[in-house]
């Protein structure tokens, strides 16, 4: 399902009325017009101004709001603002406050607090929501729902011990089938009786946070992983409960959630995204940080609704407050940034927050409208000139989509067992990983989507699975159907490894995949940061010596061709990447982290044979991506680089920004540009 | 009040004789004797002694060795003890036990490890107190009272959270107040009843620690600025208990309490000593730290009481055991520290302690008497040759004062404003930022006042507030008083940000202050540790680039006079530093951290044309103060270079070290002088 | 006791029957034999499968898996599997569930997790022992009892505070000797009630892990101590239990527990290893580990019993999984490490594991058999070709012994003396200090004992006692006598320091020995790890300058000559080694941390003088040693050098290992030999 009640892209972001008085309200709205805002996103926070004691909701100061909005042509993405709960229910019902792993309580005011297992949270939840979709349904200009806010954080209490419980009643059937898949042998801790399973504990961890980045190492990453998947559970009911209720009164209505890609570990996204009716997710690019972690994060996003259009709900327009060190954003940048997500289907540019707050940890984080209170600063004329630029573009690509040649696979449970890890490189970071491939994906302006293991792989020419831990017979066989077809598909070392119960596939890795690949790997070495490796490359299409580290898997090769042996250590000369042709497809293997150099030459080469080509050749550092919509193709240019580059076209376009033809254009640093190419 | 009844400077130091024999006390008489010591700190750690179990006190040991000490004519300073709890007491009444932050209760033995709020605990010391000045009131040679000992730690106990909310009624009248005040709309978190409000809590930290000194971020920094106002409120209550016990018995009883400057951040040092007739306070320097930081402390605790005298209660003779790696003294180190101490307006030269103890976690930390258990020795002789130099000198310089033409505001709420931190800049160290412009005055001998903001201004001819983050309508009133009565106010970025309560002044900052330096900031940039930016000076007075870093302000100019501009960035030619003619007296300000070549051409050219002098020229590195008294003007000189320097005098002088003499004189390596200039 | 029962050098594993159905036990057999293994160590993890309800045992499948091994000609050593406690238990006798020092109570399923002093879990081990023993008391291929396994961690539980009361008063009587024992006065916190005594708490720590090693500091290091030697008996009681318990059905049983020398600092392993029979330990050298690490482990666990012959119970034969970047073992390595251990008085090469589980923390660590389930690997042939040699070399060296003219001092409570520190350098690690001596006699091929303080010094030629901090004044006379007898004796900085309840002892540092060394230190200083000073040798066998640091003791000469002075600092030019006469010996007193040139020169003079000489002489960097039975001496060589090295012999030997005759030889990096040379 795509967003269809609105006009124009989204621009605007997260108000808070209930901070301000009414005079502000006005005075908001004034900028508010003068930049072009005409969406708004309201009541994240205000359940305790909508319910300030227990009993009945009071809409008078929202409606308030709603009508001036109204009056105003500005649209409203409406919250349900479950994320922050009054004093009062946690104060008259306590077993809603969430307990973390050690033990504690949460503590009230924070959000995302609660237990989603509560039985209360979970009335109390569905009772609001009822309440605001019956008071709104006749509003028009609501256009989306906006469930809870940025979700995070696991509950460990005794009631989710006790639901836990019964859901793997459910799943196993018998404890001796737990005992069996968990195999719980392991340490001599079979279980005898179901109340002997808890949740995870602090003391079950080997190692507690090996990285300084929250990684603890659990003796048991197996029960690690199956909790975690309990937890997800717990919170798609929650949201499924809120869109139940919406849609009691509003059958029609269009429900998201912003998600936010942190490193925690609690939740398989693509389950949570199920839920929704649009993906969406926040954008907070740090300073310093390379443009294809941004696009990564948009791609994925998209990705997890079935390549459907989809928003960007939160950036900053300065300041990200949470950074240790938080500098203001570049001149250009808050532009470039909402420009990149458009290039990959976003359909918005919302910020958090139209008017800057006055106190509490988020004082300093950058808005639309800051403390001083006017809009002829810096970033008031960023963002009037970005109002301008959305509405000329108008509603010309809203709908549209991207036709991708290229897939990478994420896997959210092999995320779990790459992260949980009693593996040989305990720091290792799965969705660096993961982009590590990506990045160069992003850099050849070959569009790229992000698919599941199961999903359909036939649409793709070249899929890239990087350390595709986990697997099943059913994924063994989705991707070996893949290649029969006349797929191509490259995998690395520390893939095929293990079931989704964590127990490794014996017989040799890639286990389930090894006919396959035609190989084996009898071990793998773990490389410090600061040691390599070195690959030489022997093939027709590419020769030379290339940089490896990381992982190194010793092969044993059965039908493979050696595309490249390893260059030093105990097993120089030895197999290090194998093609193995399988049906009407290749099977790639690539068996220890190459340098880019090398997987510019690899990616290149397999590509290139398949015909996965970019989208439009631009100079390095200019990004270049294309929608596609009624035969209309948009294609959308950015410049990172601190220089200007000149694009030159093969024929006369429309500049859709500024609707002047063009030939050939200068784009300056964090320039850009939207081309009607078709 | 000054401190009127000793004579002599004092020397000595903490000794706890419960812990020898009294062969060993006879000894140790023998050894203070020969070193000259005049004073001793009984009773720190001994309540247990005089009270073993509940019920009347015993002072037949005390009264043995405050006998032997009088008949050796030692004076005595009395502590009241009450810092190490008997543990018969915190088994009888376990509510004194203090609890930590995460809700685990502090255990017995350690010291502060009380509850403030405990009424048991109130009702002992109160008892202690009483018995102790009632039984010693006609000891005349008892100078002073020392309540307690090196305040820390906050308790977060139930008790304390009930007294917490009594507090805050009193002191916001309705919840109505409270939640405007609070902006507790903030993520949605009004309160609807007192109870709802507990003491902050680690789950309210968004992150903890984030510096690995100790610093958390709270979600609400307004509530945990409030507990820790209210904490700092407990502790001075206790010490006014203690104070009101001794006065009941002894009405002219002078009291103080030693003040260790730790990171921690649970006081307002200047709340406590209001309770204090003087102010005191440790002082610990670490290898390889740089002079001016001790002097930076000792102006300060000069200043927490009206710039009067103060005493220097602690220091080691060898090593700070407390340390990682805790070196040997240096030779003269020793004489050196008790020297920069005297030459700021101390009267003492005191330390912990007198015997080194056997064992426990002090067992190694330098002592008057070591281990070895006698005076032949390098740290032997040094004590001697002080003691001997203390006694030369006499009382020619007790009761003088500092008159300082500079000042330095210092503010501890602003302290915490800047480190519980939602800024942009999250490990910033507000002590630091204060002593970076102390150094400078420093380094010129021109003697400075540390200031409340709301203290007197007018007598300062310049005055430097950097980083003053909190301000109100009256601080802003008395220092534009101060300006337009003529003075130079300097002043940095972040300054002027937030009210008490936390809440931003809106309008641009820094405002309140905005139209007295005519101009406001639109935003400011943070810089990475190894990042910088450049400061063009141009001014009639100064030409030249500088570097400068930390965080840049984006200036606004509308009086002010432009007398810097950035060299770098987008913002390169955009003004950091202005000043603005107001009234008959200038406001500077600095929207960038300087590098020290810039502020000494910044500080040099504002004190200059105030006329705020050096007290007297002397070779970098070697520091000079005067204290004055009666019309008399002593001359203290330190020497800090590893190399001798000389000393010229225009006249000549007398040196009341030696009694001789001298119109030029020879400093070597930690060498100091003091010189009798009127 | 010397372990009679077996045949052979003991080769194989540790191996989990359980975990695999019986098809795969006959494949493992298969693999087993080919690889020559001899010996199996069963039920370290099986009590659940043993009893996985309470109530009766069940051996039907051990029996089964007994019989197998028997009918296979392979030695068992029997587990005794307490360390991992069946679910059923915890779930019904919760007081088992060992707790933190932070309080937390352990969580089921993870080893070693119990409380020690638990009547049930006491009842419940020693019901287990005797059903285990009573069943197979016939069976003849059970070579050993394997109790427990790799013991950790301490509980801090109310049932522990209460026996630790118990404890207390038993050994010291009285609260008026346990208060002054203690020094209880220190920060005033006499006991007036044992009650008031409680185990130590993370709050009484005053810093915690200051090294990011887990090393805490606590306020009061003597009661610390007190409680971990009273933590080792909690152990040791449990040992002794089930070893009576094997007893009660078989009296000749021989009993050993797996020592794993780990940073925690939980126990007195001398004390643990009086309970056992035969002494053994786990041996996990990491990439980049010096060799003598190993080869310490190896000389200090043949000293906790007599220098009898030992057993390393585990090593990996590849990957150490529990490191967070864990490479493969080199080639050769898996062979060099177990030789290095037989070279030293190991009897075996036994490894944990046999085969590889499929899941949980260790399902990467490295096994005889991998995932893949075949031999023919690289690891494969390495451990057909190791049992190949062991069959070789049979009994011939079985029972030898080492003769050491070497020894070093190393005391268990000093360790925690240096390490629960008070001190002036917070980081020490007493291993490391130990061992940076031992380094230098291993580098030598001197054959050295480690030796207790206590123990008979009086058959070693030169004895050195790094950081010997604690003493009494019966250890003090063991040594006087050793020296007077005619040995020499090196002493360093920080020895002789406190007694053994960490009360300093007065009157000059090393306190009891400060007549023996005729000296005494009246301070030390502490160097940052990146600070220096220099030693300047003059006497007539060594003449130069060298580098030390850590700590520099200032030295007071009585009686003693004076070897060298410092180079530098206030200090330069005074006494920093000195040497005395005493008695028929030489007591040598090292007052800093010389470079490792110096430590050669210092003692290769005191060897030489007393000919402590190497076992045989070789190139730098192959290891020699000499193993001793009825006559015969066995030399081991093996080379750590990544070239081959030629060792030429005075006549012609045979070589063990292959049965030639040899008179020189060439060792290939990695490689090995064992000559008979007698």
């Amino acid at each position: 399902m795509a967003i269809t009640k609105y006009e124009g892209i989204l621009y605007g972001g997260d108000y808070c009325p209930e901070q301000w008085d009414e005079a502000t309200w006005q005075e908001d709205i004034r900028i508010m017009k003068y930049y072009g805002v005409n969406t708004v996103t309201l009541n994240v926070h205000s359940w305790c101004v909508l319910q300030p004691v227990e009993g009945p909701y009071d809409f008078t100061a929202m409606d308030r709001i709603v009508r001036l909005l109204e009056e105003n042509g500005i649209q409203i993405i409406m919250a349900t603002g479950t994320a922050a709960l009054p004093h009062w229910m946690l104060e008259k019902y306590p077993d809603i406050m969430a307990q973390g792993i050690d033990g504690t309580k949460e503590k009230p005011a924070k959000r995302v607090n609660y237990c989603t297992h509560s039985a209360n949270f979970r009335r109390e939840i569905q009772r609001m929501c009822e309440a605001l979709a019956e008071h709104y349904q006749g509003q028009e200009n609501i256009i989306l729902w906006h469930l809870s806010n940025e979700l995070e954080r696991a509950c460990y209490c005794d009631h989710c011990a006790a639901e836990y419980r019964k859901w793997l009643q459910k799943k196993y059937g018998s404890l001796d089938v737990l005992n069996a898949r968990w195999n719980t042998m392991f340490w001599g801790h079979q279980y005898t009786s179901w109340e002997q399973i808890n949740p995870p504990a602090y003391d079950n961890m080997v190692y507690r946070n090996v990285d300084g980045k929250g990684i603890d190492i659990s003796a048991f990453p197996t029960e690690t992983i199956e909790y975690l998947r309990f937890v997800t559970e717990g919170y798609r009911q929650c949201l499924e409960i809120e869109k139940e209720a919406i849609r009691k009164f509003i059958p029609d209505a269009l429900v998201t959630n912003n998600i936010q890609y942190l490193p925690n570990r609690e939740f398989q996204y693509d389950r949570l995204a199920d839920v929704f009716d649009v993906a969406s997710c926040d954008s907070y690019p740090v300073k310093g940080e390379e443009p294809y972690i941004s696009a990564f994060h948009y791609d994925l996003t998209r990705s997890l609704k079935n390549q459907d259009p989809f928003l960007v709900m939160e950036m900053s327009p300065n300041h990200a407050s949470w950074q240790l060190c938080a500098p203001v954003k570049r001149p250009g940048e808050l532009a470039k940034i909402a420009m990149m997500a458009l290039a990959r289907g976003a359909e918005s540019a919302l910020y958090f927050q139209i008017r800057r707050c006055r106190s509490g940890f988020e004082k300093f984080h950058g808005a639309m409208i800051s403390h001083a209170g006017r809009e002829d600063t810096r970033i008031g004329r960023e963002l009037k000139a970005l109002g301008d630029t959305l509405k000329r573009l108008g509603n010309t690509f809203l709908g549209s989509r991207i036709h991708a040649d290229a897939a990478i696979v994420m896997d959210w449970d092999s995320r779990w067992g790459v992260q949980i890890p009693s593996n040989i490189q305990k720091g290792t970071r799965y969705m660096e990983e993961v982009s590590y491939y990506y990045e160069w994906f992003y850099s050849q302006n070959i569009m790229t989507d992000i698919v599941r293991p199961g999903g359909d792989l036939t649409k793709y020419k070249v899929i890239a699975a990087p350390m595709m831990y986990m697997m099943d017979e059913e994924i063994a066989e989705n991707i070996k159907k893949y290649v029969r077809q006349g797929g191509t598909f490259i995998m690395t070392y520390y893939s095929g490894i293990a079931d989704y119960e964590d127990n490794v596939w014996l017989g040799g890795y890639p286990g389930l995949l090894r006919d396959m690949f035609g190989m084996w790997v009898e071990e793998t070495d773990a490389l410090e940061k600061d040691e390599e490796n070195q690959v030489r490359l022997n093939t027709a299409w590419g020769r030379g010596e290339y940089s490896c580290g990381y992982m190194c898997d010793l092969i044993r090769v059965e039908e493979a061709g050696i595309l490249g042996t390893y260059g030093k250590d105990f097993y120089e000369g030895s197999p290090c990447i194998t093609e193995n042709q399988y049906g009407a497809g290749k099977a790639v293997y690539i068996g220890t982290k190459p340098d880019k150099e090398l997987l510019d030459v690899l990616l290149s080469h397999y590509c290139g044979e398949k015909e996965a080509h970019p989208v439009f050749q631009t100079p390095c550092g200019v990004e270049a991506a294309v929608r596609e919509k009624d035969g209309e193709k948009f294609l959308f240019l950015i410049n990172h680089n601190d220089t200007e580059e000149t694009i030159k076209f093969k024929k006369t376009y429309r500049n859709l920004a500024d609707g002047e033809a063009v030939d050939q254009m200068v784009l300056p640093h964090n320039g850009f540009a939207v081309i009607e190419i078709s």
